[in-house]
């Protein structure tokens, strides 16, 4: 709870009436509190990743965007936009993106739900499932928003340690029977990914709902998509942020059966995707050629990069993402990430257990993960 | 609680092995419960209005649009995008629209905070404030999200009438001392404007945040934005979508004490707002003269129907928002609602006390309010 000072109402110059005579005596001496619920008041709330300010000449390798520009056909849609569709509400259920999903995704249309980003259907789960007495799991290090998404409902968190090699302990998962199971697969940080036979056991195991948040699939050999025809306690996540190079435009789609997309859709705004994010996503969905061209392009420095730390000594854990944990050869992450910040290298680093002698660096163009290598060999020398 | 059928997991062919083979005996017959929480499960959630299909050709004057285009210089901005805007996320504060939002405020920067529409702005209000235990109150009719919204978090509502006239009940109001209490004005959907006087009285005697949504104040002669600096617990809600012909976009602002906001700040999603949203609304915002001119434009024709209407015989109530609340003379506003939806005219028609004999209609071009007029005098006769 914050406390302000009272402020006593200063005289209503503009109607020419002191607000003393307009007050009731009852009501005069008010204390203003700003009363936040109290496990607001508690939270911190999430912190994303550096965003300089735009012109800022960078190499930005921190926040996992895409190093390579949206499809041409999404840009036609943008520069020839009707000014008619901004003029009106745009489609409260995003039918025109939501439908071309649903196509690329194999599923019936009614089986797809667009939000927000894939933060709004994360934070949608968070407001149908979660109340004091609820829980959560998720095995850790993953992404924190699970974390602050429970606090912000009130509910009680189990966190699971995945192993060394990011094994999904689904043992201790099953054990934890929470209302809502995240993971994240491929995993951030780590960028590695849970072997369907683990999800399924999951999936079959949970009395709740298993949430497999897959923004970075694109990046990725294998998918949990199946696990939606065959279970109804199981939500997949997908994002145009990440493989379509629009973390600009917020768009991400929740893909289950229609039941549990149900009372996500009843909580929602009422129209929570623009009219632009709508057919411009739509446009760049349709155009996979390009998304699997670029896709391609990432893996392929991805795998260079790896190869170019693991001979530097650094240890890298296998990444199907457009990213690469890596920790260094004397584990001091926290200098690399401030002295590649002086060069004007942006990654990720996290003050948090097991990850503080790690870094996460995004994959970049050839260029910048050029320039990033040269940054790293002069400062671990 | 919605139960599904069990469904006993089928071999996954793709792995080459059985389910049943991966599945722990302990966990194999686990019943699927999609366990909404309670309230969740209770409620219907809110219904916009009719949108119908691209392309369909009616008098849509059901959804409170503004009837102009939006600024020129917008649609510069939205033409001219650069895709290194759409491959990044977005300002994570949309400092590039707040500024020159709170510019036109006249309050700092730091009074502004900005959402994906200000529907956004009040789903976080609510998220921030109310929990079982707390309440809302506001007066009715108006703007029905507020209920849905208090439903969400499972909180208390006062529902308050306003008397014929719209006048505002302030002591009832002051004596419910709810934790949030909602004042829509021009209020929504009777165009009626809350007087700032009356607005003081609350804000001096309520303990809890008053919320003054102006969501059509660009119509209006007043508004209550000097309350914010009057008063810590008094939030005013604005938008784009109205007055900026920018319905499209998903772009509202909540204007108070940088305390009030804190709050707030910390629940948001990372990146509530998308990118073309915070570029394409500055450039409108910067261009207050188009939208004054619009505004000039629309309350003209209000006036003007607003005339021809009480000449029919309908009763007006005295609007000062783009649409106009109004009694047909015999009642019947259902059977007008559905007639004229036959002559492809749309109005707003909801079956709930004091609105069952009333229809809204929103503010059109001239052309389109001489065809609802030309409707409504064959309808009627």
């Amino acid at each position: 709870m914050i406390s302000v000072r009272v402020r006593v109402p200063v005289p209503l110059h503009t109607l020419g009436e002191t607000s003393a005579g307009l007050l009731g005596v009852e009501y005069l001496a008010q204390v203003h509190m700003i009363d936040f619920r109290d496990n607001i008041s508690r939270m911190t709330g999430y912190v994303p990743g550096e965003q300089p300010p735009p012109g800022t000449k960078l190499v930005k390798l921190n926040t996992n965007e895409n190093p390579y520009p949206p499809s041409p056909e999404a840009m036609k849609v943008l520069r020839d936009f009707d000014t008619e569709w901004l003029r009106r509400y745009p489609q409260p259920d995003a039918a025109i993106a939501r439908d071309v999903a649903a196509n690329v995704y194999g599923v019936p249309e009614d089986w797809v739900m667009a939000a927000n980003g894939s933060d709004e259907m994360l934070a949608l789960l968070a407001r149908a499932f979660l109340e004091p007495g609820k829980k959560i799991a998720y095995a850790a290090p993953t992404y924190s928003l699970y974390i602050n998404l429970a606090e912000m409902q009130d509910a009680a968190m189990v966190e699971v340690p995945y192993d060394e090699d990011y094994n999904l302990p689904v043992k201790a998962l099953l054990d934890a029977q929470a209302d809502l199971t995240f993971v994240c697969s491929p995993n951030n940080p780590s960028g590695t990914v849970a072997r369907l036979r683990d999800l399924d056991r999951l999936a079959a195991g949970l009395r709740g709902v298993l949430i497999v948040d897959e923004a970075y699939t694109d990046f990725a050999d294998e998918n949990a998509l199946s696990l939606v025809s065959r279970y109804e306690n199981v939500m997949v996540l997908r994002t145009v942020s990440k493989g379509y190079s629009l973390a600009g435009l917020r768009l991400g789609f929740g893909v289950s059966r229609p039941e549990l997309l149900a009372g996500l859709m009843k909580i929602k705004d009422s129209y929570n995707v623009d009219a632009v994010a709508i057919r411009v996503a739509a446009a760049a969905i349709r155009d996979q050629a390009w998304m699997q061209n670029n896709a391609e392009k990432v893996k392929a420095s991805r795998n260079q990069l790896a190869d170019a730390l693991t001979q530097l000594g650094f240890r890298v854990w296998p990444s199907q993402a457009n990213f690469i944990l890596t920790r260094p050869p004397k584990g001091d992450a926290y200098r690399l990430y401030l002295e590649l910040k002086d060069q004007g290298i942006l990654v990720r680093y996290w003050d948090r257990p097991r990850l503080a002698d790690k870094i996460r660096i995004t994959i970049g163009t050839d260029e910048q993960n050029r320039a990033l290598l040269e940054g790293l060999k002069v400062l671990i020398e």
